[in-house]
């Protein structure tokens, strides 16, 4: 998980995956037109990646890193990370077996299965279909994908950083990046560094990183609220909890409201259709829970777009 | 209308005005992440410029190139063309009438009041609702913005070509957009002349160059379906006709379900939330309507997003 790692991994996107793995735009404004009291702007639009998330950049290059079984790949999540695995398994060719507990959706279990993949309904919580595709794991000896504690995971986020500076021609000042594993944030904190300020933005009903920070140490806490399906990690991954204590300069946590507020104003007045998660940034922004220097350019990324647009209106 | 009036109103834009005319995203992919036998598909992002479409430049470009009288400025309109004015009007803090037919939505008149038009419904359709604008504006001398057929209007738009070009490098192969009353393709036109490849896209339902250039002449036509919100003019306009007979290679008509499925589908694989109207570049290219030669870089003009985000579940 270093910068040449990363730079492998998108040399390989570009070369082999570029109809798979997109080049996300990168939207560059003055501050002001966002009501925002700083020289730039950046939204890094990544809701618009294949499978709606950042999330295939990590999971197609955890497959393409290891040999696939027969048996092919598997993965316990109902939400982004299953989705991304899916696609990244049907784009190779493999079998993907995806656990989800019974709350998940009709409507994200038939997204599973557009994509090819066997969808298998295990527990009444994500603990437990964890703990079946684990076991089923032991048993076909498929090719594990975790939603963001694998190094090749975090290394395929990474790219996203590398795109950032690549399409900026610089690095931001700072860059301000939601948090629910710490998958994305670590790969962005492997690519920029101490290079950029790395602002981590946590609902305050999904506060891992924030509590760990607090703690000394990574702990589970307690998930629910508006943004839970997307960063509702009971605890910050390992690799995400090194890479943040070296390179990450403030955790902030925000209130679901705001979240809501930031979310709407993205639909209204951008035409920007994202889900909860990818609108902490803004919410930071617009709240003034990060307050950037005048001079300063911001990069938000703006994660994912797997939202019912149902609820946008 | 040439070169250097886009040129001057696009500085203009970028000087002075770029907290509201945004340099919206130009996002350029292999033709193959759209399944496309084209080397580069270029999608302009227009959807997300101030006020949800295009027509923002050539209100805001129609306002500032005019003494604005007290009475403000004056519009008939119940979509874009009113949004976009009303959006012009208030960063330009001048008084701003919208007249619109009855058939206006509720939410649509409310979205006209936030942005702080007055609001004035008259008649049954909309060329009662005209009647009455052009009659109220005879009375109170406002500066009256049509919705296409006015050179500082399609000035406006021909920045979004020079922006593209800009954005892109270069002048692509060949440039996909929808017409309506065909401003958004006369400014097009009066920007890449004959450097690039114009097409000319329109609903089977609502086909006015079509139509003229059968005829030879601009005519009447029946409007209908589910584009008719934007594309809705029943005639070519008089600038447009010019500029598109010089400049203008094919047009082309589309079939509303394949419009459709063109606009669900950039939703559910692209996560681009737009409007019919924005959908037709797609289309275009996945009906083969229109093939594009292999080494070809086509761009697509996504010119809207003003679109009921609970009609793309």
């Amino acid at each position: 998980m270093n910068r040449t790692d990363i730079e492998t991994a998108a040399v390989r996107f570009k070369e082999r995956y570029a109809y798979f793995i997109r080049e996300t735009p990168l939207w560059k404004m003055p501050g002001a037109a966002l009501g925002i009291g700083c020289r730039e702007v950046w939204l890094k639009l990544e809701h618009t990646q294949t499978s709606g998330s950042f999330k295939a950049r990590g999971m197609l290059n955890r497959l393409l890193s290891n040999p696939i079984p027969s048996a092919g790949v598997i993965v316990a999540s109902g939400g982004n990370a299953g989705i991304a695995t899916a696609a990244a398994a049907k784009v190779l060719g493999v079998r993907c077996e995806v656990f989800v507990p019974s709350v998940c959706s009709e409507a994200k279990q038939e997204r599973l299965q557009s994509l090819g993949a066997d969808v298998v309904v295990e527990g009444a919580v994500y603990a437990e279909a964890l703990q079946a595709c684990l076991q089923r794991q032991q048993e076909t000896g498929a090719l594990l994908t975790h939603a963001y504690d694998q190094p090749e995971v975090v290394t395929g986020a990474g790219t996203l950083a590398r795109e950032i500076e690549m399409q900026g021609g610089c690095v931001p000042d700072s860059v301000l990046v939601s948090v629910g594993g710490g998958g994305l944030i670590a790969g962005i904190a492997a690519w920029f560094g101490d290079r950029s300020r790395l602002v981590a933005l946590e609902p305050e009903q999904a506060p891992t990183l924030h509590e760990a920070r607090k703690q000394g140490a990574p702990v589970d806490v307690h998930v629910s609220g508006i943004a839970a399906d997307a960063l509702g990690a009971k605890r910050i991954g390992s690799l995400a909890w090194q890479l943040t204590q070296d390179h990450v300069r403030e955790s902030l946590v925000l209130a679901d409201p705001d979240i809501r507020d930031a979310q709407l104003w993205l639909w209204k007045q951008m035409k920007l259709a994202v889900e909860p998660a990818a609108a902490l940034g803004l919410a930071a922004l617009q709240t003034r829970a990060y307050t950037p220097w005048q001079g300063d350019s911001v990069c938000l990324v703006v994660c994912g777009g797997n939202v019912d647009p149902a609820t946008l209106g």
